[in-house]
């Protein structure tokens, strides 16, 4: 049985996402395919724009059979950890057999050549990097010289350009990552690679069938242009936000949630701040004085970025603060083997074979009745992962535009959906 | 030198307010009066419908002479954790003469009286108690029985009718409340009591020139008729009310607050919750609970309120929670004396003299100018204590309608009030 993973957001199911998809499909003739998706805070450190359900119906409305949830503590990290996270839930079902990803140059030969060195760091390539930044070169410098003259003597196929392309666009950094991932988790899951089409993952603006999913949401925030919108995304995937966004489940974004996340940081003693994942030399510091400063979260934004800390980095840092991710928690679940449950948010009816296959051959607990999470999740590790995931929706929910769906404990009463 | 010494919210400052003031001077003559008035939050466990140095002018305007902040850990308590902090902080002036609170019934005896007995609880008053509860009456009905027949053998002077009247009277159950603090502490501060005129503490409406402060703030809330509010208020303090609402630094409630305090509560282990004042036998559940339950913070209230958890209750413990005042740490602050700092928030200029004393007199340190609070505060407790005040303001900045006044540490940044 040839089963394909998808790791992805979905915030939301776009026509570039139908294509990625589609694709895949044609490339790989899979019998089934599992999804790993963020929950309701994304690798951006954002607040997803719907909730999971909606976007999990999406996701199987377009073709997908399974959707299972990428646990919290993965989904707003650095792309290392957010691609570990997901490699390892693919790797955990026990069936995923390709995965595919997309990425500007579209052939996995170099992006596999490169993931392998960065993940190795093999001598000879450490040695040119020390050399090279002894000379005063700035680490991208002296990566770019000492992986290409690596290249070189070992007879690596890729090229500069295709370095430079790789290098410089976060899907491929992304693509590096999950391939890294892969390396380092000994998987045998087969990754492929699909050339992505149209624009680029951080347009800001619309543009026309394949916009990126940040311009989407940008519209959202603004104008509600549906025509534009729609032509976008598939029909299906497009109905099911509407919908949503009508009946006020969205949009949500950071700001809904602004009065939580400043009032947390301005709570929060400056140890606790020191001991989230993402904080380093001092930054404690810079967090919690600037949440003082501001009276907004977007100026909160502005007065605490800098060169070296971006705005991802700070919006990580809240949804961390937000949800209690420590270094600590994340480096006790990745010595327990990373995700701890398959949380699964629905499937198709004619994945139901696979559900069964599944079951057996899934190395974690499968969570199917979130209100039985208890029978379920034996270890207290699992437990308290699952917790994060519980506490991201209940404060997700808060910010929702419609009080009626800022309820809490959403993840124990929302139907997995099946269709 | 006389000095009158008023505990009070002045939430805002209402004809009430000021006819207590002036018949307080009349009675008293006193040289000065100093206010010691709640911050940010009340003892109802609301946030102040507008920010604390508009509420000092307000008094400042009307005659006091000194305004000096009851620190948060009191403000938001029982009426007697709330009168012991109050009594405690005027104490500590060392200047303060006479206490003047208003009463239902206008005479001091009688209150005196019904203090010491609840305050000493004499052997046969208990045994008496002690009886008729015994015999299945409820503790209301015992202790109204057992008092009636403690005072007529001991020859005290109160009737059963003034005994009714106090216990079914916010105002004077507050006022036993300050003479069993005066009693407690050894306080040499003189006791006297006006008569309250016109509309009860917590009337709903608004009733011409004599209305309750909820009233007014409930006008705020809704319709902001200013005629009506106008006419409830001395021109002074209108006119600050005005202002700040007119420019958005107000009306701010706990509905204002409603994201950070739903999901303060949605965060917090229950371990946490059941640490925090006024929480007992299981309380913390049933706030957690309902917290995730609800959609809105009245939602919250009409879920968690019983007959016993009253709303006063549940909303101090919101504000506990925000705050993080626990049963730890009220009681160190009990053992090491109560308030730790004179904070003064406003003065009028002829109070310079009074100010002089104040500074050879108070038993604890004066701050003037919070910005320098660490070169005046010595002891590690007065600035735990001084942290929740800053805090406080921190986090009640936040439901303020105009962002502009939501920047945090306006403790360090509004300047003293001086009129």
């Amino acid at each position: 049985m040839k089963v394909l993973g998808i790791i992805a957001e979905y915030n939301p199911f776009h026509n570039g996402h139908l294509h990625h998809l589609k694709s895949s499909l044609e490339l790989i003739q899979p019998d089934y395919t599992i999804v790993a998706m963020s929950g309701h805070f994304t690798q951006r450190g954002e607040a997803a724009i719907v909730d999971k359900w909606e976007r999990a119906e999406m996701a199987l409305r377009n073709g997908v059979d399974i959707v299972v949830e990428l646990p919290a503590v993965y989904s707003s990290q650095t792309a290392e950890l957010f691609a570990y996270g997901g490699v390892q839930l693919l790797n955990h079902t026990g069936v995923v057999t390709h995965i595919s990803f997309g990425s500007e140059i579209g052939t996995i030969q170099p992006l596999t050549e490169i993931a392998r060195v960065l993940a190795e760091e093999p001598p000879t390539f450490k040695a040119l990097l020390k050399q090279y930044l002894d000379q005063g070169l700035s680490f991208p410098q002296a990566r770019h010289m000492a992986i290409m003259e690596h290249a070189k003597k070992m007879g690596l196929s890729f090229s500069e350009s295709q370095w430079e392309r790789i290098i410089n666009s976060s899907n491929s950094i992304l693509a590096i990552e999950y391939l890294k991932a892969l390396y380092r988790t000994k998987s045998n899951i087969i990754p492929v690679t699909i050339q992505r089409i149209g624009a680029p993952y951080n347009a800001q603006e619309m543009s026309g069938e394949i916009s990126s999913a940040t311009a989407i949401r940008n519209e959202l925030k603004k104008q509600k242009c549906w025509g534009n919108i729609s032509r976008a995304m598939p029909r299906a995937s497009f109905e099911i936000l509407k919908g949503a966004i009508e009946s006020g489940k969205g949009p949500v974004t950071n700001s809904s949630l602004e009065q939580l996340m400043l009032g947390n940081i301005r709570s929060m003693p400056l140890e606790d701040i020191k001991n989230l994942m993402d904080i380093d030399e001092g930054l404690e510091n810079r967090i919690k004085e600037c949440a003082l400063k501001a009276s907004t979260l977007d100026e909160f934004m502005a007065l605490a970025k800098t060169k070296r800390y971006v705005y991802t980095r700070l919006q990580r840092i809240l949804v961390h603060a937000l949800l209690g991710i420590t270094k600590e928690r994340v480096e006790r679940f990745r010595r327990a083997g990373g995700p701890q449950y398959l949380r699964i948010l629905g499937f198709s009816t004619r994945a139901i074979p696979l559900l069964k296959q599944l079951k057996q051959s899934a190395r974690v607990p499968i969570i199917t009745k979130a209100a039985r999470y208890e029978e379920v999740l034996k270890s207290p590790i699992a437990r308290e992962m699952f917790d994060i995931d519980v506490l991201a929706t209940n404060l997700y929910s808060l910010g929702i535009p419609n009080p009626c769906y800022r309820k809490g404990n959403r993840d124990f009463t929302e139907k997995i959906r099946v269709i």
